[in-house]
Formats: C-alpha cells, structure tokens, sequence
C-alpha cells in the first residue's frame, strides 16, 4: 500500500479548521486570522491567529507542509541515514494562551515526515501530541485530560498510553528549572512500528482527542473570575513556556534553523510575559500547590 | 611573570560594586539587593539585583567564580585540547533594563578563563564586551557610545576598535528574525595575544569604559516623558532580547548546561515582555526608524 502524503495534509488542514472554530464558539468576539505563506524550498503553510479576546489572549494553529533538500542538524543528530536527503514534512501545532489564569495554556501537534530517494524504500514517521500547563491546578481537569488521552490510546494497545505520557513527561521537562512544564498528556515521534494505516489512525485519533480533552476545561473555567494577583502569577509561569521553548523545544529549533517563517514558529510565544529575579511562591498559596501537587509527574488515571 | 586570578576576581568585585552604586545614584529609591551562592562544582558568586524602581525596572549585576572538572559541550566545540580539563571562569556579567523606553537596555560583560593542567603551561583568555539596545533610536548617544569604546581602545592599536566592533555586531545578530539585537559595541573572546598584563589592562578599560559610556545617556534619557505607546513598543522589542539570550546566547547556554545558578543566568531577561504575531512598525514613525537607522550594523565614529 502505498503512502499518500495528500490525504495527511488534508486531514490536518480539516483538523485546522475544526480546532479554530471550536475555539472560537469559547471567545467572547475574536476571531482567526489567516496568512498563507510559502517556504523557500518549496511549500508553505496556512497561519491562523486569534488575538486579545477576554477568554483567549492568543491562539496559533498553524498547518505547513514544506520541502527540503537536505535536513537540518536538529533532525540528523540521531539519523545519520538521512544526512543530505530530500525531504517533506508537514504538520498541525497548536497553542491556546487563554486570558484567564484559571485555564491552562494547551499545545497540540501532529506532524508527518518523509523522506524518499530513487530505488530505495522511503523513509517516514508520524510524530505529535498534546500536553497542559496549568498555572492554578484542580485535579479534576487534569484527571480528565489524561483520561481522555488514555482512552485514545487503548484501542491501540495497553503500553501506548503509559509509553507516550512517560514520553511527553521527559520531553517537555525544563532542565535547568528542574522542573516539568505542565501536567504533560501524550508525546510520540518516529512512529512506524505499525502499517502506516494505523499509525495515521492513530495520529486522527489524537486530533480528535485535543479538542475532547480541552474544551470541557476552557467551558468551565472561562467564567471563574480572577484578579491582579492570578494574572501575575501566569505571566510568571508563562516565562517558564517561553523558557522551554526556545532553549529545548525540537520543533521550535527546527523551524528556526530550517528556515522556517519565524512569525509561524513563534507564534507558540505567550503575548504577555513576565519574569522576576528569584521568586517563589508563598507556602500555603495555590501558587505553591502549583509547584508541589501538579508540576511533578504522576499517575494521573489511577488517582 | 605568573597569573594571579586572585588579582582579577578582586577588580571584577570592585567594579560591581561601582556600578552598582553609580546605578543607584540614577534610581528613584530602589536599591541592589545581593545573593550569595555556591557554585555545585566549587566556587560560587554575588548576584546584585535591582527592581522596580522608576528609572529602573530591573539591574542584574552578577560577580562569579566557578570551578570545573570537565567543559560543557558549548566550550570544547572549537577547542578539543581542552575536553575533560579541569577549569577557573570569573566574570561580572552585567544587564540594566530601564523602565522608560527612551533609555536604552544595556549589557556589559568582562570574564576570564583558566584551566591549569600538571606539566603544561596554563590555558587562558579573557572576554567580554558591552552593547546597547535602544528601543527609540538618538543618534548622538549611539555615537557617544561607540566613540567610548573607541577612545578605550586606541592605546592597544589601531586595529582594536574594529576588530572587536566588528565582532560585536556578528554576535549580537539574531539569525531568525535577520536583525541585530542593538546597535553593538565592543565583544571579545579568547584574548590572550598579548602578555596577561596587557589583556588584563585592556579588560580594565572595557569595564571603566562600560561606565562612562552609558551614565551619561541614562542622565540625558530619564526625564523625556513616555506613555502606553512607547511602553508597549518597549515590551515587544524585549521579546527579541529574550530570543537571543535563550537561542544564541553562549554565556547563556555555557551557564544552563554546566548547572549554573538558573536565576543568576537569567536575570538578563526583562521584566515584562510582550510578543505579538506578525506586528510591524507604521512607516514613518519613529518605531519604523529603530529598524531602518539603527538595527544596521553601521559606522558610529566616521557618521
């Protein structure tokens, strides 16, 4: 059988669409914005932004599919086998800054690489996720968005749930801070263990599952009300996002050195950020319960 | 003649103290507040920060010395003879970002390196450096800046200045946006060239030089009245600060993979930062002319 990469872009423009109208029906007037744009080996992309709304200070959902001629050191370090090759990759990445510090950010992605070279078989792989980064923790919505993530996963076997939440808890982890950025959910990449029928089942059924794991959260937190103090508090923490994203963030450093449209890639940035020299938290705070019962990772299904 | 760090560490601690009682003296009312802490491998530092103050929105001054048993990768990828040495590195690292836009975000950097090895002569250079990132651009301080940095470097030869200005300028360079952080100044690396009593000398001047450079601009800047416009303008080009420091910024990278103090690395970041997708300047104002007339490496002294 063979590999149709337009059935992938369609599927992830659809995906596009979905997203950022079921966002939208949350705001209370902002709407996307679109800007095409091309890459300059080839390709481009579809950028949509959502500003300075009251629930959702910004969101990106950006679509790209674009074209290569020889990879970047990000993406050969560990795949010497694809040093100078042609490639194509395209992808679906998201994030929700919402404005009220009540809401967690989210990051959603799913994303498909191919390599091919005449007379010898292509290579390729799926790669994606979603994860949340709270910045007041309630149990209960972290519990859902991990039950949601590991009902996604059962259909297609019992350790991918567990290997791809340990996944996304190692990967999104700030080293210098010691410290996890969110409460994590899913994270996988070089996905072709399985036909690729269902690995590109599994990666719709993870873009089914953001939206089904996110806007109950968003539903019942947008209207909790939230004063100076809270939203200090995540411009604060939003420094820990920006902080793992420009130093560690595969994609980001991908994008940047590839090439990429910078204005697309960070687009991921939150618009209002602060840091302050050596704060922490007041014992006792829902700021420091922040810290000690949801930034350390744990089993969050067998609660 | 031998290499006393001893001797060094004693003018990094002094000249931190002198800038930052000549910052003080400029403040409203705000004060440095000083951390002391250990480095995990030996050695530690004082970290001196002030925040909030009406001219100031937040000074780092940070004195260290640190010992090693073996280099990052970020030190040894162009020089091999050092993997798996032990090493010294004291340096006063030094960022000022004023709460009002008209006065410019400074950063001033002096350190020196060591690594001694039984039966081998030492291996050591001393770096550093200042540069300037106006957010509105005046002429007459850019110039004064640079014609500081000429003056101080006129007595170690004609080629100094250049050399080293040049340099700056590929430094300071953020490759994903094609922009320079500022308008630059002076950087060096690796400078042992000349006997240790020279280098050290010259070191000196760079840290006198640093003084006399930016005083007079923030004497001249703080009193021009601003408003939410120049604020906001303030806020998003910090974002591009925040990109090079997290990205590019060696200093940085050496101090968050060899374990460093995270708040001490970081205090370079500013306080309050803001991205917003895709926002360019209006053509004709004077945002528009921060990127035309001064984000362009250009010749400060024959203008």
């Amino acid at each position: 059988m063979s590999i149709n990469i337009e059935e992938i872009k369609i599927y992830f423009q659809e995906l596009q669409h979905r997203i950022s109208q079921t966002l939208e029906k949350e705001c209370k007037q902002a709407k996307f914005k679109e800007s095409s744009w091309n890459h300059h080996q080839g390709g481009g992309g579809k950028t949509r932004i959502l500003e300075q709304d009251e629930v959702i200070e910004q969101a990106g959902v950006n679509f790209s599919h674009v074209m290569g001629t020889a990879l970047p050191p990000t993406a050969t370090a560990h795949r010497p086998e694809l040093i100078g090759r042609a490639f194509q990759a395209t992808g679906l990445s998201l994030v929700v800054h919402p404005r009220n510090p009540y809401i967690p950010t989210a990051h959603a992605n799913v994303r498909f690489f191919i390599s091919e070279a005449p007379d010898r078989p292509p290579i390729w792989w799926f790669g994606g996720g979603f994860d949340l980064t709270p910045y007041y923790g309630f149990a209960e919505d972290c519990q859902h968005w991990h039950q949601v993530a590991y009902d996604l996963c059962a259909p297609f076997g019992d350790k991918v749930y567990p290997t791809y939440k340990a996944w996304c808890d190692r990967y999104f982890y700030i080293k210098h801070r010691k410290e996890p950025r969110g409460i994590g959910g899913l994270f996988f990449d070089d996905l072709n263990e399985w036909e690729f029928e269902r690995c590109f089942d599994f990666v719709q059924a993870v873009g089914e599952g953001f939206i089904e794991a996110y806007l109950p959260i968003i539903k019942k937190r947008k209207h909790m009300l939230y004063g100076e103090r809270e939203r200090h508090f995540q411009q604060y923490r939003r420094g820990r996002y920006v902080e793992f994203n420009l130093v560690y963030d595969r994609g980001t450093l991908f994008g940047l050195q590839s090439g990429g449209r910078t204005e697309s890639i960070l687009m991921s940035l939150p618009p209002s950020v602060r840091w302050q020299y050596d704060w922490m938290p007041e014992s006792g705070t829902p700021e420091a319960q922040l810290y000690e019962d949801f930034l350390k990772p744990k089993d969050w299904i067998h609660f």
